[in-house]
């Protein structure tokens, strides 16, 4: 199923300044990327959209958009993402898990993702978790990854009757968020094309105060960059 | 969350002969039983209806019915279930993963319903695979419940920052066919609501001959019990 030699690998796509990299990291390791972006019920809709933008800037081979309704309609929610629950704003780094969480959200997502490889024969998944700058979710850091390589390569006939073994790359777990900028920029990564902010404005204005809004400016300060998004003033 | 300190629990519904004993069980067990159950792009509608009939008549909590598109249609697809295949009639037990496995099910499914559990404050989580009379399908191991057990453990708030751990119960896996549906019986699990069928006709009578029809019939007979379940002539 590998077109031209090139091997294939599928790329967790959100649209924000992470998985932007990721895919261009991805590319740049000579892999053939389909995209694949989540439609969860999340309260706003910006992030589809810079989905699309990103995948198609970056020249994916395809780029799948997955409907999984985890909002509280359907049963789910409990998450300032896709229920009405305020986003916390200036919060402090005191390492606890926020309202922002959604339940087991990168769980079902490499799930998905993984279902995409095995259908499409690629055994590489890129996902831009990090655990560095970040906002305290259980499912960004390595022994999640590690644990969920572990389980596709028990959880697949590609695996266990075929010998093609999964790998789940997570480049950037071990970056700062300036760090991973610096990468982007350096593969020529439009991060105007991203979008970040839990909490946007109706016309998807950032806000420049939640903790993906605050990562990102500092992200931006730390490698010495301005970022083209535009925020809301204060 | 627990009400009447009753302990919640979420059981994977499918509609046919094992998940419905499965439920049995847990209620049993004196769980509160949410059910789930995937609309995933299957190629015939039987198995959902069976599945609300089954939660209905077992006094489930509540039946959540959701959808991921895993058919062809939506870049998924390449199973027997799920795509223009044909379902394999009367195969030997060759001990191969047959046409009918769809990539990552489980995976998805489990994912799906760990999200479920972490929202309501569930801990337990309740599967009706079986690694005895099966398919061959690696996600119906005990080694892949392991796996995605201790996944679910350093994947989610509840379980890294509350302690509340996470346990997935797989009752029937050691348990042949025969055993399960004796077992059902005896909790007084009607059989006649179930659909096992792969590829039942446009009534939903059952064909018989696909390998899910193949083992119900053997484990009903090892059981010495008539199925209720009406097959195609032939």
């Amino acid at each position: 199923m590998v077109n031209s030699g090139q091997k294939l690998a599928v790329v967790l796509l959100s649209g924000g300044l992470d998985s932007a990299t990721v895919l261009a990291i991805a590319q740049d390791r000579g892999f053939r990327c389909h995209a694949i972006s989540f439609d969860y019920g999340q309260r706003h809709r910006f992030e589809i959209a810079s989905a699309k933008e990103v995948a198609l800037a970056a020249g994916a081979a395809d780029h799948r958009i997955v409907r999984i309704d985890l909002s509280a309609e359907a049963g789910f929610g409990r998450s300032a993402l896709t229920d009405q629950i305020d986003v916390p704003k200036d919060r402090p780094d005191d390492g606890g898990i926020p309202a922002t969480y959604v339940p087991a959200r990168n769980t079902v997502f490499l799930s998905i993702a993984l279902a995409c490889a095995e259908t499409i024969g690629a055994q590489d998944i890129f996902i831009g978790v990090n655990a560095v700058d970040y906002s305290g979710y259980p499912d960004c850091r390595g022994e999640f990854i590690k644990a969920f390589e572990n389980l596709a390569n028990l959880a697949t006939a590609a695996a266990t009757e075929h010998g093609r073994k999964f790998t789940i790359h997570a480049p950037l777990i071990d970056l700062t968020k300036g760090q991973i900028i610096r990468v982007g920029l350096g593969l020529g990564v439009d991060y105007s094309l991203t979008h970040s902010c839990y909490d946007p404005d109706e016309k998807g204005i950032a806000c420049g105060h939640c903790d993906a809004c605050r990562l990102r400016l500092r992200g931006f300060r730390e490698a010495g960059a301005a970022d083209p998004v535009r925020y809301q003033a204060g």
